[in-house]
């Protein structure tokens, strides 16, 4: 049996199945992993690597691009749990004909990202490569140990709720792939493919709230991390496709080029907002609460249900949808 | 620039001098980054990579090696710095060919140096590749804070000492490439080379002594390991090449074979035993209850000199020495 058959949740099982955590640790299968600190505060560790050719293209993406967003692929995932930031890792392994020039403007992006999410690189290891660029990050954060969130939480009835705008990566890997001309709106939808912003604030800030049942980030599309969510707490979901959040350019570069920003929001991936879900009676409370925070809406698209299956509403009728999930291993 | 002609040390350097870390924090520079745990202890973390057909071949190393290796060079890591390995995160970038099996079988080796070492798996990344295989482990470690030992610590006419042998697995690359046949003594040379043993009670034992100046891991052949730990000192050495360690394997090999044993110890990379530098007069107590403990030497190979420069002595005459350094990016 090769790789190409069996997908990376199922090796992820396989190894869940085979490596045990051992309490207060929790290991794999979330966002980050948790590892004790002191009386109050954990550590959340999460790794995460770019490969050539595989999750960017040299000629595709600038090396400070690549470098920003090395870091904030990963920080989402410490956003994910309530934690916030605080030391990285990073591993290259490049090709000896790869500028210095190159890596430089690499590094410069990569610092950018730290700057702004105050975080400090700590070490890493520099190796050569054959043919392609490896970057892996590792990134620790840290988190009040009672306001650590994790998928497994959500409860039947709970309102799910996501944050930001779902789908803006996907239609930019659209707007690439097919070169639209780079009007305002699909300038904006490309800004976040390449310059994704981890939703550092509002994860520490409902990470506070015990009304808050389980948070996870979008990171390979809405329907896939969903189904994660709800198998992580044996519980099944109906989303509202009407209520799923689009940006205006989302719509209008939709309307324009004619794709469906529905696809883009359930498939696309590499959102990096939050998803969650929240008790249905304080969900009201909280989310003006957030809204005055944050300025923009916890936006609620959908109830847990029993069963561990996921429907989705459109208007009144509930419809089938059989997405096509992305797997890292059958590109 | 090309990155060929700027050395993983020159990489380093650039990082370090970029990437500054803020204090109780220790960063770039040492065989793990410091992180403060609690009151009395600190965690450790490092971080290496295996990459294909850079540091191994497929065809060279069985995948239970290739995975019992990942988690002991990351474990001597811990070990150089007095420390004792608690989690590990593991990343894999495998091409959509690799034979689960194979995978599998990594797993195994890995799975039985977490078993050994009492380490627990807590996370990782599982991701597609074109065409390498590539591997990145992170290593966390805890160590009493007061017992953490660094390469920055040795003082002038300290003797400089290490654990286990030099050599043996430099000659095991010797003996593979030139196909030798595989006599007891060459069998244990690769077994040294693709079972390294990390030193992880003999650094954390160490670790306890405030006469123990300074401690790093053999990795990249005692002359630039030393090489390293001096600059970070600020100090100089002189060894004395005869009291170099060489097991008996080694020197039999290397008889046999018309090798020179000596640039093995020197050059050879991947010991994964440890150099250290204890204060004069407490070398030969510490000797001795290194002895009675571990039933192995703790071996002289010479001391700490002012300025910068590492000397050989032959005998009695001093050497000039230009050793041919390895280096990851110019492979």
């Amino acid at each position: 049996m090769r790789i190409e058959n069996l997908s990376e949740d199922g090796f992820i099982n396989y190894l869940s199945k085979n490596f045990n955590a051992r309490e207060p640790c929790l290991g794999i299968g979330d966002d980050a992993a948790v590892i004790p600190k002191n009386a109050d505060k954990s550590y959340l560790v999460t790794t995460d690597a770019l490969i050539e050719r595989i999750h960017f293209m040299k000629d595709e993406i600038t090396p400070a691009d690549l470098g920003y967003k090395t870091v904030a692929v990963n920080a989402s995932d410490i956003a994910a749990m309530g934690g916030y930031p605080e030391f990285i890792f990073l591993t290259i392994a490049a090709p000896k004909d790869i500028e210095i020039k190159w890596l430089q403007d690499m590094m410069q992006g990569f610092k950018q990202a730290l700057d702004l999410w105050n975080i400090q690189l700590l070490g890493g290891d520099t190796v050569g490569s054959k043919q392609d660029l490896f970057i892996s990050a590792t990134l620790i954060g840290s988190c009040v140990t009672n306001n650590i969130k994790y998928r497994k939480g959500a409860s039947t009835s709970d309102i799910i709720f996501v944050t930001g705008f779902l789908g803006n990566s996907g239609a930019a890997l659209i707007a690439l792939q097919n070169r639209f001309a780079l009007t305002d709106e699909v300038s904006a939808l490309i800004q976040s493919h390449f310059r994704p912003v981890p939703a550092l604030d509002e994860g520490q800030w409902l990470g506070a709230f015990s009304e808050v049942h389980s948070l996870m980030d979008v990171s390979d599309g809405l329907d896939q991390d969903l189904r994660r969510m709800m198998k992580a707490s044996s519980k099944g979901a109906i989303i509202d496709r009407d209520r799923l959040p689009l940006s205006k350019e989302l719509l209008q570069a939709a309307a324009l080029h004619r794709f469906d920003p529905i696809a883009c929001a359930l498939e696309g991936g590499e959102d990096y907002c939050l998803l969650g879900t929240i008790k249905s009676d304080a969900f009201e409370a909280l989310s003006t609460q957030f809204s005055k925070r944050f300025g923009s809406s916890l936006s609620p698209i959908g109830i847990v249900t029993e069963g561990e299956d996921v429907f989705y509403r459109d208007g009144g009728a509930i419809i089938s949808y059989t997405p096509k999930h992305f797997d890292h291993f059958s590109i």
